[in-house]
């Protein structure tokens, strides 16, 4: 059933560069519409929310409310592949119908949620489940996409009220779990199936600016020059020594670097460069960026040189929840399943949704780690090992 | 007299951004005929070759017919300054000026040359200089310009016949001498108001590809990464502490540097960085240019990466002649001017006229080193005593 829905489900927005759905597309809605339909096949109540997150929903059967939620997200990156999201939603489909099938209605109410716009691919990210956590701001609604649409009127053509705040935040939930491919190297390498995510990485995106002088390649002596390229490269080795030697989950990243004049027989008066520091720990994610921040303005004033540490993006870690962790770690062994406690170093709707409830997160592998990509692949094995952990979790939070 | 000539010429194709001269404009052309009128003024016989050279000759007293040259080039860089190439011409002009009304007619014939195309600014460059020494091929009369015209054409729409092969090489000519902007710091930071060059600078250019893996900045352990820029950045830092250690006159440049696909949290699949390596030694750059080359294919096998290593350019040394330079050292010692005998790092026609004939060049001082650009600037008493040291050797040569 799961490799019918995943690629059913992926020739939705299906182009020759991969899948793209962005949230409030008709490919995005499609999906939807899609979804719902195998949602109503596996018995669940649909709705939709004023964000236009898609809610499947088994009733409990007892005096307790609180939601066991479970679920990831329907829209794409441009050129995305196939199982980036979609394997938390179909995954929850299938595990509420399965245990709907084999145990009836659970005790507690049961929901699976497709958030919108977790992909930062039309509007900000974490669209649906930033709503849905009571945090969308005015920003996020009036962010405009390439052809000046803003959030909410792309939602209002769709018949959704983004900047409707009478049902948020949600207080009902009272876990969340998203099963995820890996999106990285670490399970497949070390041949686990199962990942149990120890907590979301904290993010530090800062863009650096080092200042120099440009001068003839030709006519100034090495000595004395004010070149900001070579300041740069010894400081970027630097860091990325100093965060290798810190070692533990930290990654450190310099994905895009430019000079300018940016002539071949010019010496570099600035260059340009970012990075994207992570870790899961707030303390430690906190010292290594102000390591790097210090070691930047050393070396320019070293150099005699002018630096510039522009932030970007500051995204603080987000723990999973222990008692969660031991649940999804005990459903792993009862199924016979070797399980790893991995950190996430990605962001996902989970991290939005841990500012109204505790939550828990499955990886499966990913081949060769790739993501965002049309290579993305996790196997149906593998996919369906993440699934059968996800439906014991809920059957020991919501049956028990 | 210099002064007002400098400014004058210098109005002449003078933008916002500064002067844009390039060759076979009308902007040049202009420049041309005004620097003509002055070689008539200064009893100079003017005629313009093949190429569109402009030349101002004495015709000597004497049998020996063998022609005792100077010059430079009338023609600029994009948002040039008043001096590179100007101060050649227009210093030559003066100098052929004074001796002929002091001393009279010389016993060899001398020329004043403004050779047209020396900067790459349209056409590939030393245009006016590689043609006069025969070395002008179809590849550079083919070459086109930004509006798809060649520079056959584009000589031939003001009258001149770029391709005729008849005049060239040139056989009569016994010395050339080049006076020129230093556009380095050198003599400004010494104190020296004249540079008596050694010889021009070889230069090695290439573009080198180092070829990694694209991986998630998050999920991707940084020891199971193929992180293109943190080699190219190692690689960058090891060539230039390699070309430090070796010291002498050898520099090395890094102007341009990028990654594919460039986004902050994406690790470097391909990063792509130019070198510039220079040193007056035919020996020392082949060694450097090789080590260079040793070291990025090491670099790559112990990281295990790609690498490409596209050679862009290949100038050999130059040596001044020994004799020219001493006759310029006495002729500066004789005016009780200070020199240094220093290399030149950047390419002049003296360069290609060194294939017919023996070269000497003359240095004065550039404030800040500074160079194509507005700001490139030396004082009149500076060009000035440029002139005079010019002048002397000229009379040591041609009238003695």
């Amino acid at each position: 059933m799961f490799s019918a829905y995943i690629e059913q489900l992926g020739g939705i927005g299906a182009g020759p560069e991969g899948v793209f759905r962005a949230s409030y597309t008709d490919a995005y809605e499609e999906a939807v519409d899609q979804v719902a339909k195998w949602m109503t096949d596996h018995s669940l109540c649909v709705r939709k929310d004023s964000a236009g997150n898609l809610i499947g929903r088994i009733d409990g059967t007892g005096n307790n409310k609180s939601v066991i939620a479970m679920g990831s997200h329907l829209d794409t990156v441009r050129g995305g592949g196939l199982y980036d999201g979609a394997l938390g939603v179909l995954g929850g489909v299938i595990a509420a119908g399965y245990l709907l099938k084999k145990y009836g209605r659970p005790k507690r109410p049961v929901e699976v949620i497709a958030f919108t716009g977790e992909e930062g691919s039309r509007f900000s990210g974490l669209l649906g489940s930033k709503w849905m956590a009571g945090f969308l701001g005015d920003q996020e609604l009036r962010g405009k996409d390439a052809n000046g649409v803003s959030a909410k009127e792309a939602a209002g053509k769709k018949g959704y009220d983004l900047g409707n705040e009478h049902d948020i935040p949600r207080k009902d939930i009272e876990a969340f779990i998203e099963l995820h491919i890996e999106q990285g190297p670490v399970l497949e390498e070390k041949g686990i199936p199962i990942g149990v995510v120890s907590g979301i990485t904290g993010i530090r995106q800062a863009e650096i600016r080092i200042l120099g002088r440009k001068d003839h390649a030709g006519t100034t002596p090495m000595n004395m020059r004010k070149d900001a390229l070579i300041a740069s490269v010894g400081l970027i080795r630097d860091m990325d020594s100093h965060v290798r030697r810190a070692g533990g989950n930290a990654v450190f990243t310099v994905g895009k670097i430019e000079t300018r004049p940016g002539s071949i027989n010019v010496v570099a008066e600035e260059c340009t460069f970012t990075i994207d520091l992570r870790d899961p720990d707030s303390e430690k994610i906190n010292r290594l960026n102000n390591d790097l921040e210090r070691m930047a303005r050393e070396t320019a004033s070293r150099a005699d040189l002018q630096v510039d540490w522009h932030e970007i993006l500051t995204v603080e870690p987000v723990p999973c929840c222990p008692l969660l962790k031991e649940v999804l770690g005990e459903a792993a062994r009862s199924l016979g399943l070797k399980f790893l406690e991995i950190p996430s170093g990605a962001g996902h709707d989970a991290l939005m949704i841990a500012k109204i409830a505790p939550i828990g997160m499955i990886f499966v592998p990913s081949r060769q780690g790739r993501s965002h990509c049309p290579e993305e692949y996790s196997s149906s094995c593998q996919c369906v090992a993440g699934i059968a952990v996800l439906a014991e979790s809920i059957r020991r939070l919501a049956y028990e």
